[in-house]
């Protein structure tokens, strides 16, 4: 059963730095790809960068649609997230291969994908730096999280299928946000 | 001793997401911030994208000047990347404060961070998003790594002081880059 997130705290699942994925939906149909390049562009509302190729399958859709959802993937899904990243929507319904299960999702017609710890429904709010650098800025309409994962350990990919997986939290005297 | 790394491999760097720290120089005066919002917008040359609120005394240095050094710190600089965080070049010069010994650059005028296991030598390639999001885009010309920092663990803020560490690095399979 996902539960509401309050859009303050989306941050704090993106500034990490974690391999999420990315569903689109175009002519009735969804697609997922796999994603390292996004960064936090602001808290609230919150604002999301990111990097979609135009070798991607969802490029052409997020631009069409305007409507994407981000989902966070724990370590338990980490080769699925590999994979993903390893073939295409032109030639495969990956929500099929790969056993995912979509979720309607509230704000957006793209699914939720329910073994994700988080889920970030998403539209774009501006386009103007798309053609020239595929990047995209992206508001975060609604954000949802799993309770039954707990302390859920994601994944860094440092290339080639390399990935860091979170160790320990340390907490630090800071003031910071 | 630092040494040249090639800039195709830069990415691996960034990906992963870690906090960084930003050096900039003004009217003679370097100075630094705690950064994580940044991500990888093109692999070679390499292109980043990242955030510098107008609030960081970085930001007014960073526009003028459109020259960076983006250094990465291992977890043996927590601390003291929280502390820099935690403090306005308006008000110290945080070099001396946190004795983080300064290096020339060979292409940039902001200095390099000895103690980081690496550092990029940026400028600043797009303003276009900077009036309205904050959002630089620089490009990385020059790259060095510490070959005596090995398996580098790096932090990754959740927030409020929270910081992952890196864990264990595992290998799926995987044809991405």
């Amino acid at each position: 059963m996902l539960k509401d997130l309050p859009l303050s705290k989306v941050y704090q699942l993106l500034e990490p730095g974690p391999v999420v994925l990315l569903t689109t939906a175009r002519r009735g149909r969804a697609n997922v790809m796999t994603m390292s390049w996004h960064m936090m562009v602001e808290f609230e509302p919150p604002l999301v960068a990111c990097v979609v190729s135009g070798n991607n399958y969802s490029f052409a859709a997020l631009r069409a649609t305007k409507e994407c959802v981000i989902a966070i993937p724990a370590l338990k899904l980490a080769q699925i997230v590999a994979d993903i990243g390893n073939c295409s929507g032109r030639d495969v319904d990956k929500f099929e291969r790969f056993g995912l299960m979509p979720k309607p999702a509230a704000r957006v017609k793209p699914p939720l994908i329910a073994g994700c710890f988080a889920n970030l429904e998403c539209k774009v709010a501006d386009t103007c730096l798309v053609n020239q650098y595929n990047l995209f800025i992206l508001e975060v309409l609604k954000a949802w999280i799993d309770p039954a994962q707990k302390n859920p350990k994601t994944i860094h990919h440092h290339g080639y299928g390399k990935f860091a997986v979170d160790g320990r939290l340390i907490k630090l005297r800071s003031k910071m946000r």
